[in-house]
Parts: C-alpha cells; structure tokens; sequence
C-alpha cells in the first residue's frame, strides 16, 4: 500500500503484471518485479471498510497498414494474398502447409467489371476462396447485410485470426465488412480494397465501421481498424466522374482543415485531375506528377487526425467538418446525393458561417466556393433549410457531451474547433446569404 | 528518412504525433518537437518505387472498474449511479444543471425480485429512466435482443458518453447489453450490476460481450468493457443453490490454474458457503471471513489473468480452462446444464486427461473431483462423450491459429498450456477411466 486515495480512509496499491511461466502475476511497486514479461496494463486496488474496488488500465495497441500498389489484381502481385503480413509473419505462415482461405465480398458493381478478375488471382494463387457480391449502397447499409455476411463467413469456415475476411468496394462495402468481420468471433482480420476516390482515402486509412439504424446514419458500428488497406488508383478509371468529384470533397475537407498546400493544389489542378480520373501522368518520372501528390497528402492528413485519436476518446475532431448536418440532409434525401456531396454542401454553408463570425475573408470563402465548383461539387441544396442546420446542430450538441465542438475553417488550411452553440442570429443570416448568392449555383 | 528496411529499397520513417492548438502534426524524429500534446501512436512511412505505404501503431486505453458494494439499491448509495466516475468527472458532472439519464436492462426474472428497488432508486434520485424487462436466458442470447435493446436505447435517447446503459441479471444480460452498448454509436458507457455469483466472478471483471450464432456459443461480440460494475453478494440471497455452485465452478477454475490457497479454501469451506450462499459471516469483524476472502481471490486471479490481454492478442489464455468442450456441449443440450456445470463437466473430463499425460497424480484428481462433488457440480455427462471431445478440439485447433492451447491442470494451483493435439489414445484412455469412474456420480 503505498498511498492515500483522496477518499477519507481507502488506501491505494498499484499493482503491475508479470508473466511468468504462462501464468500473469499482479505485483505491487514495492517488490522487485519477478522475471517475466512486464504487461503495460495496470490494477490499482483501493480497500476501504465497504470492500475491495480494482481500477484496470490496459492499453490495446492496434496496428494497420495502408498501402499504396499498383496492378492489386495481377496474380504476380503478391500484396492482396499476403501483404497484410510482415516479413517474419509471412515466413511463419508460409511455413504452413496447407492452402489459404479468403472470404471475399465485393460491391455487386464491382464485381460485374472486376469479379472474374479476383477469380482469376485467388485462383492463380492455389487459395480456397469464396466471393459474396453484395448490393453495398446506402439504403442497404444496414444490419441485415451484416447479419447475411456473417451467416456465409460462418458456413465457409475461416481461421479467426489468420485468414482476414477481404472486402472489394466502396465506402460502405467497407464499412459493412468492417462491422462483420469486427463482429465475428469478437473480431476477425479484415483486409479493405476500396474502389472508388471517396473510399480510398476516407473509410480505408482509418478504424471505423458501421452500418444506418432507425433512419440514422452511422448509428451502429465499431471502431476496429482493418489488419491493412491496399490502394490500388487504376480502379478510379472505372469510375463516373461523378464520383470522382464526390472523393474530392473529402480531400477538400482536409485541405480547408489542415494544409493550405493541398487547398491550392485543388485549387489549380483539381479540375484537370477530376477530368483525369486521378491517373499518373508518366512524363517526367523523377518529379511527383500532382495526382500522386494530391493523393499522398490526403491521406498523410488523414492518417495524422485519426491514428491519435483511433477510438475518438477525444471528441474535437477536425474531420468532422462537413459531418455536421450532412447525415441528416444525406439521410432524409436518400439516394439523391452521394456522401461526398453532402459534406461539400455542409462545408459551403459552413464557410457562410465562418465568414459570419469573421474567421474568414470574404475573398477567402470566394476561393474555396470557387475551388468546390471547379470540382463539380454541388455547393447548395433546396433541402438544406435553416430549420435542418438547426435541428443537426442541437441533436449534436445533445449527444457529444454537452458541447457542439464545430470545426471551421479559420483561414486556407487552419481550422479551430467551436464548442458553445452557434447565435441563431449568424446562423440566420448565414444561411440567408449561402441561399442568396449560391442557390442558383447548379443550373447550368 | 532514418533507416533501410529488410526490403530492397524501400526507406523507413518513424513520426511521432504532436498536436498543437486543437491540429495533429506529424514529426519525424530527427526534428525537434513542437510545443504541444504527444501522442502514443506512431505513423512508420515506407518509400518505395511502387508508392507509399503507412504503419498505423495506436494504443487505445480502456480503463474500467470493478467495485464491491453493499446495499447498491438503497437511495442513499451513490454507486449505482455515480460510481463509475473518479472525483474530477463527477463534480465536472454534478456542475451540469439537468437531471441524468440512465437506461436500464434488467433480467425479467430479477425484475420481479427487485425492480421496484430498482426504480425507486432511480425515482429517489431525480434521474430520468427507462426499465427494460428482457427474458435474458441462454436460448435468446442472440442478435435480436441486441437489436430491441438497440431500438429501445435510440427511441429514449442517452449522451453517447455521459450517460451509461445499466445492466442488471446474470451473465446473458451482461453480455447481451454489453454488446449493444459497444455497438450502439460505435460504443456508449455501459455498467455491469450481475445478480448470480457466475457472472459477478466471470462476465463483470473483464471486457468480453455477445451473443450466440448459427448455433455457435458466443460467436458474434465485441472486447469493449464496462465503465464499471458494481458487485453486491447481497443479490446471491435471492438464488437457488444450483445458481451459487454455477458460480463456484468458475472460481474452482481459476483455484486449478493458479490459486493453491482458492483451492484449499473451496475444499475446506466451499460446501458451508454455498448452504450460506457466501453471504459474509459478521462474528469476527476484524477478520477476513471464508466467504469475502473466496470472492475477493476469484476476483484478483480473474483480473490478473484478464488486464494484460484485454482483447485476447495472445490466444494462449489459462481461464480457458473448462472451456474447450463445454461451449459445444452447453449448446448441444441447452437449457439441461447451466454454464459453469458444463464447464465443471469440462474441467473433470480434463483432470482425467492430466492424470493420463501424467501431470496429475491419482490422488490430486481424487481431491479435485470430491471438492466439485462437496459444491454439488456435475462431474460427468452422458452427452460428453467420446466424439463431442475429439470433435470440440479439432474445432478449437481449426479456429485458434493452427495450435490446440490447451489449459492443463500440473498440481493444485498450477497449470500449463499444451499447443500440439492430445493423441487418441490418451483421450480415448483417459474418457474410458473418467467414465468408468464417474458415470454413476449422479445417481443419489
């Protein structure tokens, strides 16, 4: 017992934990610690005259790779059979000799243009492989198709630790799997190999799955990160333009967050790279052509806010700018807009409002209008009322703990984040301007 | 760029993560810090001349307690509804001026007996709460009860953060809100209240939830704990004695794998206690009495082996114990044996195949067998048979990353795991003798 809790007569031993023999030992600071492996979790034990109570703490390290390849279907790549896998890990499962399982599931779209192409690598490659082809789209993102995936998993049969279940899509085949493959023997490794811009530098690099319940976006999921993602960009070839524009608005969100650099590549390039398609340009292969660079910053910002903050224990998240009435406005005009779309439109009203409160310039919130135009981006919308901006501002401030935490944009690149509720009087006036000078944005 | 990887040439930077007002920036090492928060996670960036890669390394910390408390439902007791809070976050909390919100799921069976404890308590108090009777038995332990609790939760409305589900009953409850809590906006708070002396010993102390699948024993859940549970022997009162040895079984197992002095103890006393069902004996105040001190071992051993491997990363875990036949066999004749006697069943069959490999002597089996048998536990089964073993361990070896690790008894209160398949002949041997010896046990 080595302190005084600040409760009158309880007293406190923090106890460390020590494996010897396969067998964990709690050792209290005072003692010389046994020879074993030391735990970094902690139990601290408090007795007082009602009983014992026991504080546990015990970190969890998650470990996830994102890598960028090229050619992820080509049967000579080795990348989607093993490259979740480190170099001791894969001699080690190489070792083994019987074939390896993967349980596949792949967006329906997808499958009908790269179906037989996955066939054809896993068979290549001798593996023992089943693929679901699933309809992944937002109205049926839903426990449903989670329970569906899990039931086929279960009937296939799949090592628990050792055979990743692999998911081919979109931003919500990948979510969806995520949330299976989280669910499934209290979490199975999982391997996402997202297909479209928006997926690949959003929903790959980060730990959060999920599915819609009760008309709520999102309002079940996991924070389970996939073992890796493999970002392959010749997929985007296949892509509508549309979609193209819809994975830009979450590059922008980034950009207006955290790097002014990337807001001028938009800014500049962006127009040339939506038409494109985000293909490398092979001119000059010593310089990194702006594809490459648009995509690599995206993602290094990305990776910077969510690997600190993996399970969102801190709830002042800069990417959550653009999620703020998007998933009310995303949700009751389904499937009108894409996702992308519906946070370019919750940015631009939300850039009204910054330059309401004078954290932009007027010139400023020009630029980034301009630039979200440039992108084909849809910058207003007839269902976006005062009255839903109002009505998502107080449910969120209802269910994050009491505070609204709003990130906006403080200048090109720099953001702050705003915890009391917004002035019905900027808001207002805000929305009166957005509506004013962009409600006639989208007729061509 | 501060090292060569193994691979050819690919280069290796480690960043550190530094935020600075309310923005996350990554920093190589060779760099000074900037002035700001550190975080735990690490980003290792891999150049190479087919693109980027990323390791994500991110800890996440769960922090949980376990609290042993006296008349938890008298108004009068802060526990149940602030206990999961330190002193800080509860006057942080106090300081906020509306009522708080508790959900509840009770066990309908508990509901009878106290829930009109339950919700004077919460009446007394000025809280605003929802009781949900559930039949929280083994048959319904699937995801449709998830899902009502779901509906129920998103229909009366929490704070994903400050405002943790209840859980009150056995196990099956506990492990079903456990695991709609994780779900529910990727995981709100929940509190453990367990009622049997099973889940007080076994599901609160540690992070495990679920729910039963495809016929599977808890094939589908999460690793997510509680905030806290709160554990009051007073509950024990109201239970059957068939309820109390369910209980002691789990702590007989804890005893066998590492606690000569639980064992020793449950030999000698553990018939008294459970005729006294462990209520605490008050005629030598200043000493520990046989029924706190049980508890309190249990408890301790199950923490110890629990904290370090939260999330099960190591697969070789000795409170397996009674658990590598018994979930095939519970399921298989549902509702005829409770938990712990199937793992009782479990564990007798293994004390027999120690003896056979020559861990045990005759005569330690002989001590652990008459000890269960003192607790009333059913040591033999005639669906245990032959087949269910060998079929129960070659579905363990399948579903454990290619290695049996199984938990094997080497004295009283030592243990090992064994990795390799235990060979016919030893099992077929050692179910011969367990039969032969045991198969009349029943009869009275």
């Amino acid at each position: 017992m080595i302190s005084n809790n600040n409760s009158s007569c309880s007293q406190q031993t923090k106890f460390n934990l020590v494996q010897v023999k396969g067998t964990w030992i709690r050792q209290s600071d005072q003692f010389q610690l046994a020879e074993g492996k030391l735990s970094d979790a902690k139990i601290y034990e408090n007795k007082s005259e009602h009983g014992v109570s026991w504080t546990v703490v015990s970190p969890v390290v998650f470990t996830y790779r994102v890598i960028q390849c090229k050619n992820i279907l080509d049967p000579t790549n080795d990348t989607l059979l093993w490259g979740h896998l480190g170099e001791e890990e894969l001699k080690h499962t190489l070792s083994n000799c019987k074939p390896p399982k993967r349980f596949v599931v792949i967006d329906e779209n997808v499958n009908k243009l790269y179906g037989s192409q996955v066939s054809q690598y896993f068979k290549a490659r001798g593996v023992v492989y089943k693929i679901l082809p699933l309809p992944t789209t937002e109205e049926n993102k839903c426990m449903e198709l989670v329970t569906k995936i899990l039931e086929e998993v279960h009937e296939f049969g799949i090592d628990r630790r050792s055979e990743p279940i692999v998911a081919i899509g979109g931003g919500v085949c990948l979510d969806v799997v995520g949330l299976a493959a989280s669910l499934y023997r209290r979490r199975t490794p999982y391997i996402r190999v997202p297909t479209t811009l928006l997926s690949y530098i959003d929903a790959s690099v980060g730990a959060k799955t999920g599915v819609n319940f009760a008309g709520g976006k999102n309002k079940l999921g996991s924070y389970v990160p996939p073992v890796a993602a493999f970002l392959d960009c010749s997929f985007f070839q296949t892509l509508p333009p549309r979609q193209i524009s819809n994975g830009m608005a979450e590059m922008l969100k980034m950009a207006l967050m955290k790097h002014r650099g990337l807001f001028e590549l938009m800014e500049t390039e962006g127009r040339k790279l939506l038409h494109t398609k985000l293909q490398v340009c092979k001119t000059r292969p010593e310089q990194e052509d702006s594809a490459t660079a648009i995509i690599r910053i995206a993602i290094e910002t990305m990776l910077e806010e969510l690997a600190p903050n993996l399970w969102e224990d801190d709830l002042d998240r800069l990417v959550d700018f653009g999620h703020l009435i998007s998933p009310e406005l995303e949700m009751r005009i389904l499937p009108a807009l894409l996702h992308g779309e519906a946070v370019n439109i919750d940015m631009s009203f939300m850039v009204y409002v910054a330059v309401q409160k004078g954290l932009l310039t007027v010139d400023e919130k020009n630029r980034i209008i301009q630039c979200m135009l440039s992108l084909e981006l849809p910058v207003w919308h007839q269902d976006c009322t005062l009255e839903l901006v109002q009505k998502s501002l107080k449910e969120r401030l209802k269910h994050s703990a009491g505070s609204l935490r709003m990130p906006l944009p403080t200048g090109l690149g720099t953001a702050e984040i705003f915890h009391g509720m917004i002035g019905d009087g900027i808001l207002c006036q805000a929305h009166k301007k957005w509506t004013d000078e962009l409600s006639s944005s989208g007729d061509k």
